[in-house]
C-alpha cells in the first residue's frame, strides 16, 4: 500500500507502462511519503467498446484512445 | 465522476454495452444529478472460470452467464 | 454477477441511491440479460478532496459535486 | 456482498481458482459471518507487463509471478 | 500482487479483519503459489444504504449485514 | 479515461492529494498520451485496520502508514 489501479483503453506499450509505473511510484514516495516496497501499480487494459465517456463508447468516438 | 465499473462474465455484445452505458449514464444524470461529461462507465469482462458466486465458479454452474 | 461499483463525491441521499440501484439493476436485467438475484450495486462515497478531474480536485472546483 | 476482487498476474489454472474461491468463501462465512449466497469472488488476470511492485514491472523481474 | 479487495457492509471488527486477512493470505500462498510479502488485502466498509443486492439496498432488507 | 484509483491507509492531507493528482495526471498526459479532460484520479482512504500486507494489518505493524 498504496495500491494504484489505472483503467484505460488498451493500446499502450510495455515501455509506456514501465515509465508510468516508475514515475507514479516516485510521486507516491515523494508526495505521499509511502515506502517503495509497499507500492503496487496495476494497469487494466479494456477494449474501446468497454469504456464509455458521457454515455458514448470510446469505440464510437472519432479519436485516439 | 461518477465512475461506474461493471464486472461480469464475458459474452455480452458491443450493442448491449452501448445501450447499458447510455441508460446508466441517463440514470446518474436524472437521479444522481451528475453532469454527463463527467460520467465514465467501464465494463470488465472476465472468463466464466474467473467469477464465483456462493463459492462456485460460474464455469462450473449449469447456466447462462 | 454483474457487480457494479459507482464511485462519486459524497453528498447523495439514501433515496437517490435506492432509485439508482433499482434502475441500474433493471437496465442490467433488460439489456444485459442478467438475473436479478446475482446483481450487486455498490456506492463508494469519497470526499471532494479525494477526487480529481483533469488534474484538479473537485474540492478546488467551483461546482456542485 | 461481500464482494471479493483478486487482481494478480495471469498464469493460475481454473483448478487453482476453483479452490481459492471455495476457501475464501468459507473464510468469509466462518470469520465474516456472511451468507454463502451473497458472496462473490472475482479474479482479474493481468499480463506481467501490467503489474509493477516497488516501481518495477513483474515482467522485468526475474521471478515466477 | 496478488491484491485482494473485499467490499462489504460496515460492521465487522478489527479482530474479524485480522483473522480474514491472515487466512486469505494463507490460501493465496498455498493454492495460488504467491509470495507472502507481495500479498495485499484491503477491506472497503460501506454503509448499508450503499450496497444493493437484487436491486434492494441492504438497509431496506430485514437482515444482518 | 484513464481512471486512476489510489487505495491507501488514511492520513494524507488534501495538499498531498492535490499534488499527487496533478503529478499523476501529468505523467498520464506525457507518457500515456491521454487527454487531460478525460483523466480521473480517485483516492480511497481506509483505516489502518482495513489494510494488510503479508497477512498483517497495518494497524498491527510498528510503522508510519
Amino acid at each position: 500500500m498504496p495500491h494504484v489501479e489505472i483503467t484505460w483503453v488498451e493500446g499502450r506499450s510495455p515501455e509506456q507502462k514501465r515509465k508510468i509505473a516508475e514515475r507514479v511510484t516516485a510521486v507516491l514516495i515523494e508526495d505521499g511519503k509511502a515506502k517503495r516496497e509497499n507500492i503496487h501499480v496495476c494497469f487494466h487494459d479494456v477494449p474501446a467498446a468497454n469504456y464509455a465517456e458521457a454515455g458514448v463508447l470510446v469505440a464510437d468516438q472519432k479519436r485516439a484512445p
